[in-house]
């Protein structure tokens, strides 16, 4: 019945907590503006170091919604 | 003379009756909201199985379309 | 809830008929001795020529299906 | 016993109709120089859209043919 | 001495967890069955998203074991 | 202390000079629209040929922002 | 006529003595249990190292075989 | 109407100013024996060092042009 | 002004624990000899196996660092 | 000074005996028609299996050589 | 006769200029510390905007020279 | 208990012999100065031709040895 359309956004989330965080932080901001989000697909994990230590977790997403 | 810039949307198109059915989805749905398309990129070809058949088809698309 | 494991097969699958039949024939097959099977990507087309036509399609999928 | 060469060439078939008939559009052709033509591999699927709607299918081929 | 061979089995766990949480969850899951577990490689990160949260971790799992 | 999500585009730029003019080009598209513009990833150089010459250089460019 | 389907396993065979030997150990221990095995791919060659020499080569294959 | 065929070459340019002119070269040199050249894309950029400077530029290229 | 060269290393970090705690061993291994360490990419995720848990959890990782 | 264009083939050589000797057909015919032969890299090793052993092992190769 | 072994450094170069003077940047850098460097390969080429322009081009390069 | 750090190495071994050969090349190359070597991995396979025979087999690897 149903043939839907979905579409896919580019994110990079970041945390200071660790990869999983960064991209729960992702899926929030995504969710505030839309609704329907479906699924995400990790592309990439990086992060930024000072001081020797990891500052900030950085995770490259791929955010997929239902168009209506 | 022209120098155009393109944007390129990552889409995924479904159907119930095969592969390309599922590109034209999108394509179609596309079209509603965009004009200048100009190109396409399957990405990614899966499916969503259901008492053992193929119930829906699933494309992944790059479309490309010019900006004004 | 439920925290289900997932187990992926790879087949090929052939058809003298075209890219999306050569699909349905490998699925055919692992729903004779598979329950649950769940999604399918495919990962490679191919197809072997004889007399300068298409004899078969061959489409290598990796297809999921749900452990009990 | 034999220790057959084989030569790959890469072509870029295009069609109206579809996915499949682009590739048997580019095995055509390459049949009408090359004899020995042995299996072909899809490499890329693309197509070109014009008012919204897919004007042709492209899909790019490695085609190996064994040498004499 | 010893030239062993070893099989590798593709697996998806889930979790509602996390993502280190979803590879112990197949882990755990692929020892009922099989013994001689030896390593395993992270192949793919995705999840399910409801309600504009993380529903499932999934994580895709490359599974190697001792073969007798 | 900041814990900001970037989103990501993609697109084409195109020149008749070289590779790295048809990145700015590009870049200068998205600064009409977009602030806060951080950083960009070459993807793919391709280039349109006409009467044996390079006609339009073609790079097809990751960029991504801050999300506010 | 005949539309065959072929299963893929995925092994890694090891040797002491050479990397075409580590894919023979994997060909020869899968056909103890397998017959129709039809073709190879090799997938990764690696080895462990002990006192700066090769102790084992590693080579992971998918072997497919016909179902019957 | 019109169902092309399009061939690829694979080419390397060499060039001692940089880039894009190896990628010219190329061209130029595929331009001498080929009409119908229709589109290029860049697959690899390499270059020699001779006395800690870069001697050569080298950019391996796919070559399209329709067959007649 | 700055025009920095950095040099990028390849660590594989280990732990007990985690995914996570693997890239902080690492990174802080790094730190012991290395200062202006700047990012780091996640290359691939592993464990070793033993007695059907995950034993080590392996993370390789580049590491980028800034030049004097 | 020279600033040569280099061409590359595609081959897939064959053997009985090993992968380095399948290397070793598909150079040996290439240099039969072709001189300036300049270089060659592995794209993909596989093989025939039959009655349990290894046929034919077949070696896919970019073969370069620098054109006049 | 020789049968070098040749060692791979990874490095970003970085320019205000243009691609082809990062790349250029990180050989001189790495000419500073080592001779007998023999070639580059580029492995990634990106940039950071500031005020929608960009700041500075970023080249990842392998670099390969010979060992004594 | 242990959590070791590895480091990787990228090394290029030749070999007027054969591809196995190259790589043990390259590893004897590397015991003479490092310790702990622990693993390799085949990153590509070439070679370089001269009159119409392979002058010399070249293996990119990637070495990794733990840290102490």
């Amino acid at each position: 019945m149903s043939e839907h359309v979905y579409k896919m956004l580019e994110l990079v989330g970041s945390s200071t907590k660790g990869s999983d965080d960064a991209i729960r932080n992702a899926i929030a901001r995504a969710g505030k503006t839309l609704h329907n989000l479906d699924w995400f697909e990790v592309l990439e994990t990086r992060g930024h170091l000072a001081e020797g230590k990891i500052a900030h977790w950085q995770v490259r997403l791929r955010v997929g919604f239902r168009l209506d």
